[in-house]
């Protein structure tokens, strides 16, 4: 059976595990590694389609959009009559969507976990609604997307071995129903996702479990939100070898330069992360110095450009002065959020740009190095 | 001396008073009848200075900025020393900036009215300010738009006859202040204010004094906001005649495309309003067949665009479905506010082009019967 996504390793870096991949989709090429601007609710926040298309000097090529977000609103069934997620937001390059999993597990006493599922509550209206890998499947095939994700459970990092034990045998026990459950898969590449939390036995257990599934793609699961570095660095450092070689891998929500970095020199080809439109509504914006808060008194009259270094759309055209002019009012500008959102993730599909061809060039070491003594890690 | 905006008549319409003309302004060529969106804060609201170009099938050519608001925040010192509003926002055409005055007389109790101005507070910081005609050139010279108002008094519309004599000659005194404090006409042409309420011989009267001072272009003040279509023509039927027929004409606050209709076929010029992108942050489109909320339920699942007749961006790209989604969540997008933004104003641009267009044809009674026929008004 024909493939939805499959992915050539074009060249490793020669002092790194860092590789430097494509995976071909139904929607187009996607060169990693890459960054995957987030559009939760099928609109990347603050931006037309047309410009996170144009991102960086070679384009975003993927993004991502959140299935318990769609799901609840519009619903995925007026997605589907719609034509599906490509056609209604009218962006037609990849899409990811998210299995629905770890927003529901966000809801913290307002969800229940079985082995059937998860039932929760909407937060819209206060309606029961359960997913399970059936469902979650259900959905996603409704969106669309080019590649969809297993419906996992995001463990609590601070659970013990035993809970993360059966958690993790749980999820591989899901996955295979996803697969089952799974209707299109010449459409759309199922990837699964490995959990453990930072045990590296059950780890390998997991990874054991869903590589005989023989899935187009995989991601490391559960390291993604608010670790410390050393306990996310420290999973990497096993966990990537534990999927094979010959398939793309991803890191869930993350979008900070030097978690990017640490993932992609152990050989992790995907990320994403909605910090990048959330920090630009709040005037956050990304430098190759590291970050600045643009309604800082002192840029009221600093007439250089966001970032000196960058060359995107607000930092060719705009100064500091009128972004925080934007920003410095009782009702920020609209056109700050659009202006710093494009700027923050023009930074990191850049990022991605130049990670791929210090890998080309077999210097990511060094790249990195360089990147973060300016940045500021 | 050379003037900074000069007015040609190309033609006039055979069986009515609407004329088509062009003013060449130190930004460019401004076709007229001309419809001019308003960033009031040196920003088109939710929209990009390229997308505002791009409006309609020949672009904006001039938009309008606020005296007031550009006073208070960021100062038009500090858009001075970003070398102009034009260089400040990003927008190379031509830039019109009110004189302030309708926003401080708006503030009703918060402000107070002498010969010298009108002293008033802050609604930022309750600090004391006062704007007089002298204060209104040297806040608009800093700006540096290609247009500036002169300074007048915005009589209440149920002011009596004696109050509005009063004020109607104080205005004139302001404007020869106004014409004498001005230090770059140049670069900039100063507009006069016709005043005056409804009262026929008081316009006469103001017309009179206003016209002697030879100015490159004048409004019909006191006529905007919220009146009776019946009382608004009423005036432009005498009004309009007692202008000097070679200079453009600019009725201010006009947003509404029957009023517009009204005044173009009187020879009215020029018109603005916030209204197209405060409607559309309310997700109100404006159509060929009157408003439609967007919101609204029944647009759930329509897949057909916003206006089937419009070619704009966003009629060309997205379903009423999908901005529906976009604006019916907790939290409506900012793509909604765009896309609408980007539709509203694109439909009063668009009808500027196709009023030109009528009259270079001689049919705007025609045009003006068919569009408000099926507009519904």
């Amino acid at each position: 059976m024909k493939k939805a996504v499959t992915y050539d390793l074009i060249n490793k870096d020669a002092n790194t595990g860092a590789r430097r991949g494509v995976m071909h989709t139904p929607h187009g090429d996607v060169q990693t590694p890459v960054f995957m601007p987030v559009g939760t609710q099928a609109t990347v926040k603050a931006m037309k389609p047309e410009d996170v298309a144009a991102l960086g000097h070679e384009g975003a090529q993927i993004i991502l959009a959140n299935t318990y977000h769609l799901y609840l609103r519009p619903g995925h069934e007026l997605v589907r009559r719609a034509g599906g997620l490509h056609k209604f937001m009218n962006w037609d390059r990849a899409i990811l969507t998210d299995s629905g999993g770890f927003q529901v597990f966000s809801l913290g006493d307002l969800r229940k976990i079985t082995e059937e599922g998860v039932s929760f509550r909407s937060y819209i209206d206060g309606s029961k609604h359960m997913f399970t890998p059936e469902s979650s499947m259900e959905v996603q095939n409704a969106l669309g997307a080019d590649i969809i994700m297993a419906f996992d459970e995001c463990a609590p990092p601070d659970a013990d071995y035993d809970y993360i034990a059966k958690s993790q045998a749980r999820t591989s026990r899901w996955l295979r129903r996803c697969a089952d459950a799974h209707k299109r898969p010449e459409d759309q590449a199922l990837f699964g996702i490995m959990q453990g939390g930072f045990f590296k036995d059950l780890r390998q257990q997991s990874a054991d479990t869903i590589v005989d599934l023989d899935l187009p793609g995989y991601a490391i699961g559960g390291i993604s939100v608010g670790e410390p570095k050393e306990k996310y660095v420290g999973v990497l450092d096993y966990a990537v070898d534990m999927l094979p070689a010959d398939r793309p891998r991803y890191v869930m929500g993350i979008g900070t330069p030097d978690y990017i970095l640490e993932a992609v020199e152990r050989g992790v080809d995907m990320f994403d992360c909605v910090e990048p439109t959330r920090l630009a509504r709040h005037g956050m914006a990304m430098t190759s110095h590291g970050r600045l808060n643009i309604d800082n008194a002192k840029y009221f009259d600093d007439f250089t450009p966001i970032d000196p270094e960058c060359d995107c759309y607000c930092c060719r055209n705009y100064s500091r002065a009128y972004a925080r002019h934007l920003f410095h009012q009782k009702n920020p500008e609209i056109l700050g959020s659009m202006l710093l959102a494009e700027h923050n993730l023009y930074f990191l599909v850049r990022l991605a740009e130049n990670i791929r061809k210090a890998i080309e060039e077999d210097r990511f070491a060094e790249f990195k190095k360089e990147f973060l003594d300016k940045y500021g890690c």
